[in-house]
């Protein structure tokens, strides 16, 4: 890629010390001249917008909010742009940027702690004035390069356990608790729950929630707990043969998993294989997310909330750009998940 | 905003020139001990590693690609987020960005032409090495400032009708085609399409399309165009109060949609009102919005096939970064959608 290793004067574009370097003057005088035209001379306004046509200086939002010292670019790093969480956080996060006249920059992380790295490492690259960052994993490092830049940051649905920045989460524990009671109330008797045993916060604390309310019934309910090879479809499909392949009695009757992935592999797989869904198992997901793969039935699910989670972090963070880190306070704000019944478990 | 406004030098992170004039070096010193520490003496090296140290110069893939002259950041301006033909599209770009080494940066519009401009404004202030453009209109303006920074664009969605850029559409017209098809195929004879009166592209195209299709039954079907306010929920749930009010022999017995979302609206509101879906009405979208409002059915749609559009735009646009623009031709590609048969049309 030539083009990427070129000489560096081909794309770069003039900034204002071009501009004041080619006519002569301050970087204050070029700012005025935009900004100010009426507090230069004529003649020094002219040579400057000589120069500014001559270096192509293309006057935008950006290079006027750098002109006076901070850029009104926030940049938002998400785990993956495949789990409709985080475009909801991004749409909650843009709209509220977007009132207060700032501009969101995205990029995905495609489940790779190096890429987030690098997409952090981009936004500080583009001087961006805060960063929102939904990490996959503790993120201290990041975190430590973002403060050393002085880039203010605020943690989306991930609890750092420290106060060394704000955080906004969703309750999962509750979101588990939830997705188990409903399916309780159904009058379901032996639930599974379909996870995988990686160490992810989301998944502990939904399985914390799914045990508080068995626990509850004193054991009129069963909890059966089944590993996942991984989070999507098709490890929801195996599970399906799994569970199809027992005798009738031995079936949990109803699935609690924990994505929608998993749970729409689930419902395709045992309606193949003549399981009636919600009839002899009722279904559900726990992270709503309209990203998942194509289902049979419309699914039940749980919640997350995410235009608000990217709405308050916004908040949170334009609160410690305006504010400085000396006077802005860091918070921890928890939201709570909702249930939203379908077809998987309700005919 | 004190901090958007403070003073340029609090939160600007040092550049390898600022290292370079702190110890007293070339630039080309400073890469060097970055890049190939052997070439350099032990003694400069020490001095420039204090420089760095002092000045709290964080060395990045962005940092260190600007050092070699270009970015490794792709930028990707859309619409909107909340249709899912745009975030497949950023996925099947940035799958194909990474593959190459390069990082998507992406902004969404909201609709708004204004916002759509200070995106690309914003990625030319972060320098990206190239940008993919989904614009709403002619957005020749916007294209020009960027080839005037030298910035390779490639339009998405949106036939610019010139060879100024590379450009990667669906074709529309075989979406509208498709899904009047399938409903005629069904047996369907009283079609409505439910679109708005703007000048859209896609909504021209697709009803071109579906006006193809049933010109071709030489008359034993009918097609009655409803128009809508706009192309959300509430406006579909408006048309079928409407169609609801008539006699049923006045009906349509099927309705294609311009958006799933104005689809699902009809859906629900027909639903609430007694009319059967798909018994009485058979109903689809036609672009595979898998962030459209929540449907009691699932919905018979077109593929909009969102991934290949991005990825084949990447390609584009790498190739123009590849090889510049004298030695690159532009080109228009036209991916062809694909039908998607759900309990909206098919019982």
């Amino acid at each position: 890629m030539s083009r990427l290793n070129g000489p560096a004067r081909t794309n770069r574009p003039a900034k204002l010390i071009d501009v004041a370097r080619h006519a002569g003057v301050s970087t204050g005088t070029v700012s005025n001249v935009l900004n100010h035209p009426d507090k230069v001379k004529e003649g020094t306004s002219a040579r400057v917008m000589r120069s500014i046509e001559h270096l192509g200086f293309v006057r935008d939002t950006n290079a006027s909010s750098l002109a006076n010292g901070g850029s009104h670019d926030i940049g938002l790093v998400v785990i993956d742009l495949a789990n409709s969480i985080f475009l909801d956080a991004a749409r909650g996060a843009q709209s509220t940027a977007r009132a207060a006249g700032l501009n969101l920059l995205m990029a995905g992380s495609e489940n790779d702690f190096g890429v987030q790295s690098s997409n952090v490492d981009s936004f500080i690259g583009a001087r961006v004035a805060g960063l929102l960052l939904a990490p996959m994993q503790d993120s201290s490092a990041q975190i430590q390069r973002l403060t050393k830049r002085h880039v203010p940051v605020v943690l989306v649905n991930y609890d750092p356990g420290t106060d060394h920045a704000c955080s906004v989460i969703v309750d999962n524990d509750a979101a588990g608790y939830i997705a188990a009671r409903h399916l309780i109330d159904l009058g379901r008797r032996r639930i599974a729950f379909v996870s995988v045993d990686w160490d992810l916060q989301p998944v502990e604390q939904r399985r914390h929630g799914i045990r508080r309310a068995v626990a509850e019934t004193d054991g009129a309910v069963t909890l059966e707990e089944i590993v996942a090879d991984d989070l999507e479809v098709g490890s929801g499909n195996a599970i399906a043969r799994q569970v199809a392949a027992r005798d009738a009695a031995e079936r949990p009757d109803a699935v609690v998993a924990v994505t929608d992935n998993l749970a729409v592999g689930f419902i395709e797989q045992a309606a193949d294989l003549g399981i009636d869904v919600p009839g002899d198992i009722a279904v559900m997901g726990t992270d709503d997310n309209t990203s998942a793969a194509r289902c049979r039935l419309t699914l039940t699910t749980v919640t997350m909330q995410g235009r608000q989670l990217g709405a308050v972090a916004m908040e949170l963070l334009m609160d410690e750009i305006r504010h400085g880190r000396d006077e802005h306070r860091h918070q921890r704000v928890v939201l709570t998940p909702q249930l939203v019944v379908q077809q998987s478990t309700v005919r």
